[in-house]
């Protein structure tokens, strides 16, 4: 079973801007995204820190047997939203091993920024 | 032996718009680089992951004695072709310890974007 | 509790130009992104390496707990600022174990690029 | 003494063509960033693997004690200059720990575009 079972980002902002909003594909956003290549489903949960108040969370999802999910911190919204414009951090909790990397695409001027690293792996 | 046998890269996209299709070297895409610094052969198998659908591959590949090789997922064929504006995620297997390292070029916009970042590790 | 107590980031610069000075998220800037997970604070002092100088610090700054804090290298200015257009490493120790994260974003031009890597883990 | 003595990197890539060559800061690069934060020099060797002929190298190059070397790899010229539009992959070895990072500034566009990651850190 490849990965591990917690993991953390410690960056994490979305800008509120977009230069073309109508796009799906290109307006600024998070990503989680977590490889399950088992023959498990793994149920996830994501807990977000923040730099002047409580945790928030925890997010719950799931990610099916030899599957990957690319979950839009943009979309998590239950028990609230994420705040934009807005230095928050993450834990990501699994009970099967997963593999967890984050993203962002940023999209405030015309053309797009990207950035990616694998998240920090635990234990 | 400098490297691992298994790596994963969680995070996998390819855009299918180019802002210039006509310059190879600028069209979007994702790449693998496996570097192999032993004096052996290292035959490698690739499996992809998607969001909704059972892993593709192996697609195989050897990365000779001493040899780096930068594979971009474009390019992929066999079994199938890598699906554009996709979610996939992939696993590497060698048969001798490899270094990979994941790198997007993404030209949507006219201007490119890039990131990358070390695979992650197994074992 | 996630992470370490010893983390280390090799590359450093501050660009001097920036498209829009006006807009302080758009100015270039490098940050050191901090997750304390645990239920104590975290203090922390980072420590700039040169390539032709005597380091510089310890810069002190506390992460409480369940907190993360976004500190841009721009901002550090006790015992001194952190030079532009100069290279530049940073070492950081913890009382807590803590998760580092380090992003660039360089606005020189008029469009952003940014880079992000998850800082190495000592120990 | 924070880091590892051996350290690889799969990607390299440099682009034969910059937006505005006049300006070094913004020429098409990709740099190896080593931070030394021991109290001894580490003298360091760069070997540079390519796909289909045999390495280049070593490359040998020192960095003081509690000092960081950023070096672009388009400057090395002993034993032989690295290649431009040439997939590269790298190992460096150090006679005393040291920490790596990757990056590349690429400005074949007039906007520049910016990766980076942590080295792969053996043994």
């Amino acid at each position: 079973m490849i990965g591990k079972t917690t993991w953390a980002i410690a960056e994490g902002y979305i800008p509120s801007g977009s230069t073309d909003p109508g796009d799906p594909a290109l307006v600024s956003h998070e990503t989680v995204c977590i490889l399950n290549a088992a023959d498990v489903d793994a149920d996830i949960e994501i807990t977000l820190f923040f730099a002047d108040r409580e945790p928030a969370g925890p997010y719950r999802l799931t990610v099916a047997a030899r599957r990957t999910r690319h979950m839009r911190f943009n979309d998590l919204s239950d028990p609230e939203p994420v705040p934009r414009d807005t230095d928050y951090a993450s834990v990501i909790h699994s009970t099967q091993p997963v593999v967890v990397q984050h993203t962002r695409l940023d999209s405030r001027r015309p053309e797009i920024a990207l950035m990616s690293t694998m998240a920090y792996a635990h234990g």
